[in-house]
């Protein structure tokens, strides 16, 4: 009983910071949201595209979250834009006051899209609120067609979902149309993109979604 | 401060009960493992080749650990062994408690081998002891290759590493060798197999080796 107790202040104290993190971007007019999925369904090549498609015409910041290594940020690192690792030792996912803290490291002025990948986790980055617009949820072809429904959560409080690796397609045990009634059964209003980062097919209709999320100035 | 001290307090309780689990199984002579990894790695799939596999030659029970559904207990159920279901409600990881409570389902003077499947969850498993002789990672050629090093615990605290779906691998992008070498790194005891479900390559060895790990009675 204590414990639930003390996550629910956990929780409230997150809820206070996200809010701070929302008054930011709302401020500075940044488009942020808050990428989760399993690990290994291809968060930071969603990323890699997404950045060699914007080529600098879109003024983005990264902020990767990882367990325990910045191999994420090596790898944004080539595509010059800013990016802040947060290294959570062990901890399984971001939450706000970390946020908080990697945006003390970021020129807000100079940027209009805040991209965060989050620790690679289908469970418990679903309850914390970072202070992004939304989250966005990638699973892979690969993990199968019934991943909305056992881990709902996400799939309920994500706006958008990004079905990736759709070129393995023929290879796996993985029926699309069904990936998709579950995803919808969880949540009806999400946003769905198709997306492969091996032939890049999906990766223009996805990026020119961002664009039209990101607040005029 | 606080929160760190009730966490090592659950943890502690936690131990409590693991430690009454595994005199259960040493009492029942019963090789009892933990499988655990990412969602969509293919846990299910190796529980059902493996059933098949045995085809009731050794005695087998199963925990089925989902956050919400019981899709994979139903999965198990055709191939005539005792499964039960635990959902864990949203709850990111199974606990000795939860596998007591199921213990008390399955008569364990009549089986030799209980496997227990993990939430889908590459972070917060690694840290509650079930009671099991060991932790079984899985870890699919699709996650890519550096896995180990950004969930170095579950791979520390793992004895044995299945790498699965070797039948994508002209598909993805992801270095066997770099994948084992990373394995090893973190772990240097791990013992590896490398399976396919599509193909049944591997399923032999692997099988093979869970028999030579069932005490004698």
């Amino acid at each position: 009983m204590s414990v639930i107790t003390i996550e629910r202040k956990v929780l409230a104290k997150n809820d206070e910071i996200a809010g701070l993190n929302r008054e930011l971007f709302r401020k500075n007019n940044i488009f942020a949201f808050n990428l989760v999925s399993s690990p290994g369904s291809g968060k930071t090549s969603i990323l890699e595209r997404t950045l060699e498609y914007f080529n600098g015409k879109v003024k983005v910041a990264v902020i990767e979250g990882d367990v325990q290594t910045d191999l994420d940020a090596q790898r944004i690192a080539k595509y010059n834009v800013p990016a802040v690792q947060i290294v959570t030792r062990g901890g399984c996912h971001l939450d706000a006051p970390l946020i908080n803290d990697a945006l003390k490291n970021i020129d807000l002025k100079s940027i209009q899209l805040l991209i965060i990948e989050n620790v690679g986790n289908l469970v418990c980055p679903a309850n914390y609120d970072l202070g992004e617009a939304l989250k966005i949820v990638v699973a892979s072809t690969t993990e199968g067609d019934d991943k909305p429904l056992k881990y709902h959560e996400m799939f309920r409080n994500a706006s958008v979902l990004i079905i990736n690796k759709i070129d393995l397609l023929p290879y796996v045990n993985c029926n699309i149309e069904t990936l998709r009634h579950n995803a919808l059964r969880i949540n009806p209003r999400l946003i769905i993109f198709e997306t492969s980062c091996t032939t890049n097919a999906g990766i223009t209709d996805w990026c020119d979604w961002i664009v039209k999320q990101i607040p005029p100035r």
